[in-house]
């Protein structure tokens, strides 16, 4: 048996207040004891999503505190487990891993977690792929089931170009539920006709609102999921038919949620959100498990993330800018190890 | 038997324009000819709401198209009637009346309607009372129902001061719901401790958000109305504890209904309309005739209207400036007939 190597410290990025990306530091950090149900991942990657961006601005709602390591998901290799069965089971294996509600996070080339939230990967699976496995992912599964559920056959998306709503719009054509797009740019637009997506609406176009409203009538879309907030909540609310409902899920627009009252009170339309920590809260282990088998085969083709770049842990604040000038046309990922083949 | 004079022509206020109280005028019109299901009010009196002076300002969802009569509800005395069974059992007798989705409403001496909108009073209600026992009890009563559907045991109210908001605030004291009750000014705060109001708050204070917070978390609020929308529907949203729903069904800020996105996603809050036309048309005959007997039993206390000035029909633009001016402390009501004792 091959005996493995526990390093005595690692390199993590630290958060030192809720100030963004430029109170980020590298650190040296001991590897802990570990309780009888964590695991120690040896990380391999771990995307920069925009949940991880609203965590380091303090507008996640997570009881962290700094300083911390950011990042909620990533892959790796457990190397060491506590001795609860759960955790040995887990020795050896490749498992997307995702941070505790508590305590340290994935950014870091070794991380702690219980083993519940580490999930082991299909030999199908990459650790690459792996590593984006669960934030968007489980969210486009979680919106197609909720669009199910109350009988939808069409459903709009904001945000449509980011890796999730491309995700969610090839889900979608898969399944047979017709998505309209809306997008803010034109190169957007392209994106999204590439990948075979019907309709594809540019929220920056003069005709938007008439168009938006016109192909919400047509189709009977009455659901819609928001990443941006602000004003273009109300123009979905405005557009779509009665006894609609849109639910947010983002605020990329760092705005408030807006609706004109009448549409509210008369039109019987309504707003909500969505949280995938809360949606996947509410299920059970048996629940959990079919959704995780049917995602890792969905992750080959439909839920596949695309990656633009790729950084050493080092350089997690370049990487960050980065990410912030483009949040479309494929995932910045970090990269946690040393001359990493992943 | 007593011969009922039916005038050839009547005096009605008509809108030419949805600009608002300034585009009314004072016209005669002939008495129509009446269809089988139709009754013609001699009308007594009718009050002027806040979904009138939406209705005048063309905020108020409706398929009335200028030049129309506008009143949305009132009382009076059925002078005739049509063929059919329905409308005949009505002849004679005291009417709360309700406008049909088109053609004129109730700011007239006669009006039309069928015979569904045309309720039969009590003998114990007057006809002052009657001309509002509908579009506010009926929403109190409403209101009620959703509070006790949704098992809440306190609920949370803006505009408490108005007609209606008094109104609710005295029907959940009769039946035992705790109400937090929001206004505006100093004066509303003693109007509503006056009648017996256990929790008032004043939005124009400075620590209001943060008393609203407490109050909401002690007593777990997770139900309010809203009549206001703009910022306030914003701090409700911010205030109540988790899983909790601002139910909009006013727009008196004439601003969007505003909600932060992070209390929506991490909090599970949600924002809807309350449209009482619609929650109305979702109830059987049966249904309705429970609550209407029931509203009646209360009209002598809970859902009593206090009345603050009443002005002859040919006063109306007068009578509406004075309702802008002061919206609680009563209703301004219009009474229709000259030499008029109801």
């Amino acid at each position: 048996m091959k005996q493995i190597q526990i390093p005595e410290s690692y390199s993590a990025v630290v958060l030192d207040s809720f100030k963004g990306a430029e109170n980020l530091r590298i650190e040296l950090r001991p590897v802990p004891e570990l309780n009888p149900n964590e695991v120690l991942v040896k990380v391999a990657a771990s995307p920069i999503n925009p949940s991880d961006l609203a965590f380091l601005e303090g507008h996640y709602d997570s009881k962290k505190r700094p300083p911390v390591v950011p990042g909620f998901e990533g892959s790796g290799t457990v190397l060491a487990t506590g001795k609860s069965m759960m955790a040995r089971n887990l020795l050896g294996k490749r498992v997307a891993c995702l941070s505790q509600d508590t305590g340290d996070g994935v950014w870091a080339e070794y991380m702690v977690t219980t083993a519940k939230l580490a999930l082991p990967l299909h030999r199908s699976v990459s650790l690459e792929q792996g590593a984006m496995s669960v934030v968007n992912p489980l969210t486009a599964i979680s919106f197609l089931e909720i669009a199910r559920k109350g009988g939808h056959k069409t459903v709009v998306q904001t945000a449509a170009a980011s890796t999730l709503g491309r995700m969610f719009s090839r889900l979608c054509q898969t399944e047979g539920i017709r998505v309209i797009n809306i997008v803010r740019h034109k190169s957007h637009v392209e994106l999204l006709n590439k990948q075979g997506a019907e309709i594809v609406l540019n929220s920056s176009e003069s005709e938007f609102q008439q168009k938006l409203s016109d192909v919400c009538h047509q189709y009977g879309s009455r659901l819609a999921f928001d990443a941006v907030a602000g004003p273009l909540s109300h123009q979905l609310i405005e557009a779509m038919p009665p006894r609609s409902k849109v639910t947010v899920y983002g605020a990329l627009s760092h705005e408030l949620v807006m609706a004109n009252p009448g549409q509210l009170i008369f039109q019987n339309k309504a707003i909500d959100g969505f949280w995938l920590t809360e949606s996947l809260a509410k299920k059970n282990l048996l629940q959990f498990l079919k959704i995780w088998r049917r995602t890792q085969k969905l992750l080959l083709k439909e839920l596949k993330s695309d990656i633009r770049i790729k950084y050493p842990l080092k350089e997690v604040k370049t990487a960050i800018q980065d990410y912030q000038k483009q949040m479309t046309g494929g995932k910045v990922l970090l990269v946690m190890q040393k001359n990493q083949m992943i």
